[in-house]
């Protein structure tokens, strides 16, 4: 099969010295690459800037991805060909549009004239005590992936902080089917440790637990060949 | 002598999940605590997350940072210690202080409520189509330099974009009075490929021209050990 897979973060850039960052070591992106490779599959590997990167292999490509229209471009053009997509990127969702002093905002009578402008300067500077970012949200990639081949087997990923496990589930099943996943990866930040990773593996039809991320990884590279065989037979009755 | 140096840059969480970086690689600032090495100095290394790192060093240590505040602690604690302080670290000029929805901003008569207000949920949570994030000046770590240790060789850094030379000296001058700084380092981002980087050393009485990351780490050591000298002559006169 060929994998693609996200990790790592995206950064949203503000000016040219400075972004919005969303926080990703690409650790769980990286061990799931590797584990399919194990298993004898290709693997296209959509990292952001910083992520930690599996070692080289003859059956993996590394396509660095900078910010969310980066990510969009090489899932449309990837995503056709592969048979299975793993979503573990932490993806911004919403971009700055225009940064201004705050004197400036408050001095106006209708703010939405600040959401159609953008900032000319490379390096925006400022002597005001505040400042005003306007963001706009980003598209959500995940909601395209089917579009673009609505055979694949799509994984997406839900990273919650400190919720209950009632509510991770309940946000799992609802992005499930708003996505078209087929499976979601439901996980708490603060259920993430140095050594641990608890992780709920949700489909329609099931739950499955995990409690680190070679299991998540290992259990994620079986669901894809169990599915894959399953749509695979289904095809050729 | 002793030489503190900060290098990468700093990031400020917006919450837990994502923050506002300064782009920076820490390659320069790598260079210059490795020449101080070679010189065999002792070198303390502040450094943002992702920076590439010099190897491991007898006389070297290397201390994490994260945010300004992180910044602020380990320049108070180790500045009083050092002979010469190298700033080459991308700080962030301003810091979150609160993100909402842009209806609840555009609904309000007092704009000046956000500034007050702070965030609870731990990863901010959104289904607006635009967000607004409020930001505060930091306090300039530079300018606090000289007050922990009058007698410390202190260099600061200018990046711009897209300047002339003019601009960017008359800038590193008013920097240099501003902070009491001994030396700024100007340099244009425009003027910073992978193998050049164009820098003016500019002091009260000269500007020296760099053309290499190799030259300006130089240069820096050059110029720390003879001041360090001067000061030294003059106090034993």
């Amino acid at each position: 099969m060929l994998i693609l897979i996200t990790s790592g973060g995206t950064t949203e850039n503000i000016d040219q010295v400075r972004g919005i960052t969303n926080f990703a070591t690409g650790n769980l992106g990286k061990l799931i690459a590797e584990r399919f490779l194990m298993a004898n599959h290709d693997v296209i590997l959509l990292t952001g800037r910083g992520a930690v990167l599996p070692e080289p292999h003859p059956k993996l490509t590394i396509l660095p991805i900078s910010d969310v229209a980066d990510l969009l471009a090489a899932t449309a053009k990837w995503t056709p060909e592969a048979d299975v997509f793993i979503h573990s990127m932490a993806v911004s969702d919403y971009t700055p549009v225009y940064m201004t002093d705050f004197e400036t905002v408050a001095a106006s009578s209708d703010l939405e004239e600040f959401l159609s402008k953008s900032n000319t300067e490379d390096k925006i500077a400022s002597r005001s005590d505040y400042q005003v970012l306007f963001l706009k949200k980003t598209p959500k990639v995940i909601a395209s992936i089917k579009k673009h081949n609505p055979d694949i087997i799509l994984f997406g990923f839900k990273l919650l902080v400190d919720v209950s496990k009632e509510h991770l589930i309940s946000v799992a099943r609802s992005a499930l089917t708003q996505n078209q996943a087929d499976y979601v990866l439901a996980n708490d930040l603060t259920d993430i440790t140095e050594i641990t990773h608890h992780g709920l593996l949700v489909s329609q039809d099931a739950i499955i637990e995990a409690h680190t991320k070679l299991e998540i990884a290992d259990l994620i590279v079986k669901k894809s060949e169990e599915t894959y065989d399953q749509h695979h037979t289904r095809h050729n009755r």
